[in-house]
């Protein structure tokens, strides 16, 4: 599987709480981090956290950009009204996904400084 | 001047205060979105908020992955020893930077929950 249909697959996978599929995309030594909190998963800590995570979420990709071993993605995932957004570096080698960089940035008010240059 | 250098040459030239380089870089009909803060600026605008950003602040670039059309770029930005980070994606067209879709995730606590399953 190239990049992009292997980060497409994960996406839907894990929509479909599909987690022998996740496993299987992923890499014995995968490893995700989330810099915001600086929290690190191993691959069962990762399958974990995403099994046990709490409420009904949605996943909906918004884009995947993908260059040689390495692919970026953006999506949403809604959960109880709310929209999340993910962006997501994924590392892969031999067609499976070896590391994850991930954020998740959240809204912010405009400051009041910029707002008049603005469209 | 292909994806990879043209967006490495932006940041350089940011972090230069080097505005008419800056200028250069992107297309007449370029548009910046800040996605968190529903924010949209056109070239003119965004030279404007960029040259009017408070502070003495650094730019390093983390990474940059290219595909075609479509660059992402992570950088840090340092500012009176506080970093932010940006996560950017540029489209290009003919040399020149078209469109700029960039989020600034921020610092969040780790939830309790998942404590247990990281590393």
């Amino acid at each position: 599987m190239e990049g992009k249909q292997l980060v497409t697959t994960l996406w839907h996978a894990m929509e479909a709480r599909d987690w022998p599929k996740v496993e299987e995309l992923l890499a014995a030594g995968f490893v995700c981090v989330w810099p915001q909190s600086d929290e690190r998963f191993d691959k069962a800590g990762f399958l974990r956290v995403n099994r046990e995570y709490p409420g009904d979420w949605h996943i909906r990709i918004c884009q995947v950009i993908a260059a040689d071993m390495q692919v970026v993605s953006e999506v949403e995932v809604t959960l109880a009204g709310r929209i999340d957004r993910a962006v997501s570096f994924f590392e892969l080698e031999a067609g499976k996904l070896t590391r994850l960089r991930e954020f998740w940035p959240e809204p912010f008010e405009v400051p009041e400084w910029r707002r008049r240059w603005a469209l």
